[in-house]
């Protein structure tokens, strides 16, 4: 089993939820030291004064053990005393913040105006929630993801939870991006002569994980890395298990369906994984190019997630043989 | 009686808890179109990336019925979820900050990083809160109070909160103070032939009143102004009821007595109100100038607040005519 090769090293690259859910497997399945996370900051974006940094905090969350189960975002055990106090205000309060989570955002927040880097940031706050594995932004640079609708452009967020999904997807923008420096760690880790694989997890493709590929040098970067890319499909049955996925494909013009997310990675691609509930979609997947794993995509408990870390390093270890 | 007067106009100086609990008794006596209250900002501070106005607080939860009645200070029905999220990062937690509290420094601050004035942005909170008597910091421009110690000079809330008032007052700077412009309507009612008082809050005369009485142009202004001015003591029996008052006098070298308070505002005073436990100093404040008013000014109950604001509305009334 793989976990017991220490010199394998992955890369994951993962938006907020479902992301958390299977980079919280693989923390189980790999060391610290054999894996390293890049997340999404497109979602990022500053509300009531602060950056808020919503994928960022997913994954501290998840892998610290504070994240609301019920909401896969947020904080277990929290009150909202702040959202009452500042609707009395007349305060924004579209964008929830309970009170434990906001002296996150106030604490990066100060720390950003005093100059530190997201990256400075985050490593902060992991080592002070006790995640050990390495996490970083996709960047330390400002990216912001608009979406593009009828009515013009919506700052993600905005679209997000404020409008909750609500207008028409046209396509999306990552303001920012081509002049973005990816995070160090992250070009390194894909120039890396001893990395083993790359797993996109289980994220929105458009805006989650578009974002991080927008990124100057990360689509060469990435077709030129010998260690095999392999995809978690979010879409299963036809449906996304969270979020606008499924809603965005359809509004794009394209089948909702797990193939659409193999065909829009493309020739990136060299692993696809297919839940068990879309078996019968393997060979449309192959037809594009990739291998395929068929398995349980679906991450309800702990051991759904260690299950599916297993299955997709095991995938990718064929992957490399073949 | 004299709300029955309507065409009366008074004028409040506050600092925090002690001069709030006047202000509260006046606002039960007058109407909002009778009375202004000016604050001080000297306390006012950065912290967290936050603006945070201690006195502008406790005179806005006071008036609205939302303060903490053991504090005087913060709000009742407060949670302090942030605070111990806050202390799991590492974050600076001497200062605390309840989460319902947080939203008025949250909203505040956003505020003024956008370039609305402090004035706007406490009448804003004062008009969400229901307070009705117009309370205004004494400047918009920033002022802040710096205590110098024997290890140098603190900022205020370093020697007051996180110190604890520690370290030895040598003497007292109000930063910014000299270049500051006291805010146009407290200005303005200096001026006013319809002024028929100005009260001193019994708030402490070094830290809370001093920094009011430093802006340019406002001694003038008292000392040509008709309307009586009349000075609450904060010393009462040789002690403080609240804060470092007593502490600060010792430190300076002078009597910790309620003479010295009166001694310190010197000829600004028309009359000067002292505790009944201080009867026996009447005569050495009458020679200093001053007339005196010997009443109960320990104000545990509403009703005390009530009956020290009648107090010294008759008192002014009497001098008036004096």
């Amino acid at each position: 089993m793989s976990d017991a090769s220490e010199n394998k090293r992955y890369l994951a690259l993962s938006g907020g939820v479902g992301g958390a859910k299977l980079a919280l497997g693989l923390t189980h399945v790999l060391s610290p030291e054999q894996l390293q996370i890049v997340v999404n900051t497109g979602d990022d974006f500053e509300h009531l004064g602060l950056t808020i940094c919503p994928d960022l905090d997913t994954l501290l969350y998840t892998l610290s053990g504070l994240a609301n189960p019920k909401t896969g975002w947020g904080r277990a055990s929290e009150t909202n005393t702040f959202m009452k106090s500042l609707e009395a205000l007349g305060g924004d309060t579209w964008f929830f913040l309970g009170d434990g989570d906001l002296a996150l955002h106030v604490e990066r927040s100060q720390r950003l105006r005093a100059g530190q880097t997201l990256s400075e940031v985050t490593a902060m706050l992991a080592k002070k929630l006790g995640v050990t594995v390495p996490i970083f932004p996709m960047t330390d640079d400002i990216v912001r993801t608009v979406v593009d609708t009828p009515d013009g452009p919506l700052p993600f967020q905005h679209y997000f939870v404020r409008d909750q999904c609500a207008p028409t997807a046209l396509g999306f923008q990552f303001t920012g991006a081509e002049d973005a420096s990816p995070h160090p760690e992250f070009s390194a880790a894909l120039q890396a002569s001893n990395l083993d694989a790359i797993f996109i997890c289980p994220s929105n493709p458009f805006v989650s994980v578009d974002p991080i590929l927008a990124l100057p040098g990360i689509r060469e970067f990435l077709g030129t890395q010998h260690a095999p890319l392999i995809a978690v499909s979010p879409i299963i049955g036809g449906s996304a298990l969270k979020g606008p996925a499924a809603k965005m494909m359809a509004e794009m013009g394209l089948d909702v369906s797990a193939v659409s997310v193999a065909q829009h990675y493309g020739t990136l691609l060299d692993g696809f994984v297919l839940d068990q509930t879309d078996a019968a979609l393997e060979a449309d997947v192959r037809a594009l190019g990739p291998e395929v794993l068929v398995t349980n995509t679906v991450m309800t408990s702990l051991d759904d997630r260690i299950k599916l870390a297993r299955d997709v390093i095991e995938f990718s270890e064929m992957l490399q043989k073949a």
